[in-house]
Parts: structure tokens; C-alpha cells; sequence
């Protein structure tokens, strides 16, 4: 019995066409899914539940602007070595919610659909991961940043999450609300400042904001990673002696700037200061073996720091363990 | 308003008591989830939908005699550079399920929840991908051990894939099905043979056997790559100029058999002729930067070969696409 599901045949033109031969189990294939499936992963520290969700992707041009201070070829021979697409680089998104047995926290609330087709999955991969946005109790803000913070609204204005006590930066509020910043803004960031306003403008009584080395919420500390934006931060996750080092933006793709910690991306603020704190975290997560979670490393988003020689430094993602 | 949730006092004992302190989200945070998100990743090889899922995975207990030729303070020290536990092994099963558009073919079953209590989660997974085990048509076999067609069968004995002609390699069927072969077994493999019969006695009239170098699938070719069993086969799955290399079981896991081709696995029948299959296969699949799905990758076990020096590679993961 044979499935052998064709045969060539030359029609009078001379093309070949295959022609479909029944066999015992021959059939039309079920329908392509089409689409990809949820991008939810868990993991425990300590006695706290992590959830990765992805937001999706945007897809940014490369071209010698987007790292500063390196030639395009060496970018793009970073990305080969990788093997990632060296004429556009799939950025993604990956917003945690940590589930502390006493609150519920979000870190950082997606793109919202704003910034490209390809991103704003995070409400429908909530849903995959059975979070009801209403039962987030907080939602934890690294810095303002449009794909950081649009998704604390929904693309009609209202609230994403609207039970939610939204906590921020306060050197990041600080900033990015103060008019004098704004209007002495380059025109490449007065999109993000006007996104901060839609989103903080009408809630910005409610909005909580916390210094760096706090406890924003419970069990999640502040780390100061100034540079980047002004008030960026990390944060540490600690329970029950694990703990977690959420990076943020740190570094933007691993491929890139994990392994070269001197190479400024085109949306580190201040680069001197931002390539300062990198090399400092690089060398905290390197020496510590910190479990780090990075928004733009890849899905699931979370791995090691593996230092291969004393100013070379590699992203190792963790194996996916499917029994939590 | 502050939502920061405890204060902390000390009882008359001297002992930390943490108090919840309303605020205007507080309440008790929603349920843990407890358990791991389906393991399923769709990518697109041409115009195939390939899906993969994890079966879950079994925890091997690391001594001396699980890389028969290396010393255990060698294969520790692998895993910990890639910050694996180095007492037990994670190893995990990815099947794929490969719809070409004429047919739905399965490669390989999983261990039909026969082998670890974390795994065999299979069926549940292809449920989460919404594939029907009823449509699919083909169940293509790579080679006999437990844990690949352990899964053909549910654990009460009837077809898993009820409709699906099983296709298997002709080499492991002449080997595994072969009464001298079995009474010649070494004790640790009997059970093994026990299963080939449960699984293939009572269909044998209805399995088909394929040899190397042919098409057992349309668009699925069948690469001889013995050693690991008999009979064991590799797969190019090839669709519009593009292809997937799935190598089955040509390494077990990559931090130690991609990093260490000339290790040999307790798993390997025969196991020089295993270590030439493996340095062809990854000479191959690094030369032509190969897209490579093997069974035992980390979820969800699709990548490159990287080769770092003459005789030196790596496993590189696939970078997670949110976006189909």
C-alpha cells in the first residue's frame, strides 16, 4: 500500500503538473493554521509565578544609523552570526506579569497595537494565558518609551487594565512630562512625548510614581539603569531566595549588544551613560549567574549572561521546561 | 495613595509578621496558574506549515555511564556552561506536525505518556494547535525507540491517530521486529523491543516500511543516518526552495552532543557509526546554514548549526517569530 501522494506527468506544453493519486489515507490536509500560536511561557521564582507574553514584533530597517558608533557591516555580520536577518531586525516585545500571591503585577504594558501590524498581542495573549486584565492590580512602568507604555491604553483611549494602580519612574515622569523638555525635544522624539501625555495626562492624579532602590511592589525591587532614558530602571524580582533581574532596556537585541556592550543603540538617550550601565549589569548577571529577563530579548526573554572572556559577553536562553 | 502592601512588626516573639494593608488596588492577586502554557510554534518552510509540540520531557539522572566516553566532570561542566542543571538531565520531546498542503503528517508520536509523568502531553498540546488528531494523515516514524512511537497509541492500547497510515523505516523494522534480534537484546533494551511489539503487532499489515533516499511523505525525503538505531532516519522537508533539516535523534541534547560531536550517548546502538553520522550531519547543516528541527532541542528545537572552528559547533536557537 502506498501513500506516494504524486505523479509527474508533461502536459502537451511541456510543464511538469502533479496529479494527486488516492491512497488509503489520502485526503486535502486539514487547513493551515495561518497564524501563530499564543506566545505564553511560565516560570517560578521562589514562590512567585512569572508569565512571559509576547507583544509581537516590529521589524526596524537596519541601516547605519540604527547602532551609532559601529559600521553597518560589522551590525550586520553580528545578526549573521546569529542567524537573524541582517536587512530588517525583528525587535520584539515581552511584558511580564508576575504573580506574587498578594498582588498581581504587569512589568511594562506592550506597544497597544500603536506601533506596528505586527505588535499589540499582549491583551489576546492574556487571554491565552487565562489573566483577566481587570484582576491586574499593578502595572509596573520601566520607563516611557511607546512600546513600554501604550498598552496601558486600549487604541480607543480607554483603560487596558482598569483596575490597576499604574506605578512609574519618577525621574522618568519628571522628564517626560516637564514642558521645557518637551519643546526643547529633537523632532525624532516628539512623537514619544505626545504619547506620554495621551497616557498619563488624564489619569496623572492616579499614577504612583517610586525612586530607584524601592520596592515599587512587593517583592520587586528598583534598580537604578540610567541612560537609556533618564529615569530608566531594572528591577530585581526576589522570592524566596531566587530571584530574577528584569533588565528592561539595558540592552536592545542580544545578538547586538550583549555581545558588544560598547555598541549604542539609536534609542539609548544618553549612550555614554547607557553603555555605563550596561557593562555594569553584564558584569552583576555574569558574575552572580542571575536568571535575566530582557523586553527586547528573544521570546520567552529569559536566560543567562555567560561571559566568555573578560570584555566578551553571551545571551544564553533558558531551555523551555514544559512541566511548570 | 500608596499601594506598597505590608508593614512590618514584630511580634511579642520577635518573629516578622507581614500584615496586608488595603490600598486602591489591593486584594488577594488571581489564582497561580500552576502549570505551563501548551508548548506549540509555528514556522513556515516554503509553502508547509511546519508545528511544532512538546510532549514534555523526562528528567535523566546524570552518572557516569550517560556519555559513555566522557568523564562526568566534563559533561557537568558542559551543562553548566549552558546553565543546565548538572544533576539531571531535562531532556525533551518535540514532535512536528507538517501539513504540505495535500497531506497532515506527524513525525513522530511522543512517548504516549509512558515514560515520565512529565511527559506525553502530545495530545494536549495538538489540541491547543487545534489539529485534530483524526485528520492526520500520515504518522512518519524516524526510528523505534520508546519515545518516539510510544505515542501511535493512547495509553488503552487504541490508535492515537485513528485515520493515519504509520510509515515507518524499513532498517528498524527488519531490526526491532526480528525474533533473533530480540532474544539477542541486552537486558536494558528488551523492554524497548516489548514496546515496538505492543505498538506495531497488532497493524502490522497496515504499516508501510520506506527505505533511505526515497519520499516517504510528499515533500518529505527520508536521509539514512544510522548509528543512533539500525535504522534510524533524518528527514529534509523541502517546499519552494526553502528546507528544514529534522535530524531526529542524530544528538540528544545540544549542549553536550553539538558541542561535543565525539561524545557518545548511552542511547547510541552503535556508537561510532552514531559519532559519523553526527559529524556529517553537522558538517552538512552548518556548511549550508541548514534550518535544523532535532527531537531532544529545547522547545521549540529549531535552529542553526554554528560552527565555530574547524571541528568546534554550536546549537543556535531560532529566534521566537510572534508573527507567522
Amino acid at each position: 500500500m502506498s501513500i506516494m501522494s504524486r505523479r509527474t506527468v508533461l502536459t502537451a506544453a511541456g510543464a511538469a503538473v502533479t496529479i494527486p493519486v488516492a491512497g488509503s489515507g489520502a485526503r486535502a490536509a486539514a487547513p493551515a493554521a495561518g497564524r501563530q500560536s499564543p506566545g505564553v511561557y511560565r516560570y517560578k521564582v521562589g514562590s512567585f509565578e512569572v508569565t512571559a507574553l509576547t507583544d509581537g514584533l516590529a521589524r526596524r530597517p537596519l541601516d547605519a544609523g540604527f547602532v551609532k558608533n559601529a559600521p553597518l557591516e560589522d551590525v550586520r555580520k553580528a545578526l549573521e552570526d546569529a542567524f537573524i536577518p541582517t536587512e530588517t531586525l525583528p525587535i520584539t516585545f515581552t511584558a511580564l506579569v508576575v504573580n506574587t500571591g498578594s498582588r498581581l503585577v504587569l512589568i511594562d504594558a506592550g506597544t497597544g497595537g500603536r506601533l506596528a501590524p505586527t505588535a499589540g498581542q499582549l491583551y489576546e495573549n492574556l487571554a491565552a494565558a487565562g489573566v483577566d486584565p481587570k484582576a491586574v492590580d499593578t502595572v509596573l512602568i520601566s520607563h516611557f518609551h511607546p512600546d513600554h507604555i501604550g498598552g496601558i491604553r486600549l487604541k480607543d483611549g480607554t483603560l487596558a487594565f482598569p483596575n490597576a494602580e499604574v506605578v512609574v519612574p519618577e525621574a522618568e515622569w519628571d522628564f517626560w512630562m516637564d514642558e521645557g523638555a518637551m519643546s526643547r525635544a529633537p523632532a525624532g522624539l516628539v512623537n514619544a512625548f505626545k504619547i506620554v501625555r495621551a497616557v498619563f495626562d488624564p489619569m496623572a492624579k492616579d499614577v504612583r510614581r517610586y525612586k530607584g532602590d524601592t520596592e515599587p511592589a512587593p517583592g520587586i525591587y528598583a534598580i537604578p539603569a540610567y541612560g537609556h532614558t533618564p529615569g530608566h530602571m531594572a528591577f530585581r524580582i526576589a522570592s524566596e531566595k531566587e530571584q530574577l533581574l528584569v533588565w528592561s532596556d539595558v540592552t536592545n537585541h542580544p545578538a547586538l549588544f550583549v555581545r558588544n556592550p560598547g555598541w549604542h543603540a539609536i534609542f539609548d538617550m544618553d549612550p555614554e551613560m547607557a553603555e555605563e550601565t550596561r557593562r555594569r549589569m553584564l558584569d552583576m548577571a555574569a558574575t552572580d549567574k542571575l536568571l535575566v529577563s530582557g523586553y527586547h530579548f528573544p521570546f520567552p526573554a529569559v536566560g543567562h549572561i555567560a561571559q566568555r572572556s573578560v570584555r566578551e559577553f553571551a545571551f544564553v536562553p533558558e531551555q523551555w521546561n514544559p512541566a511548570l
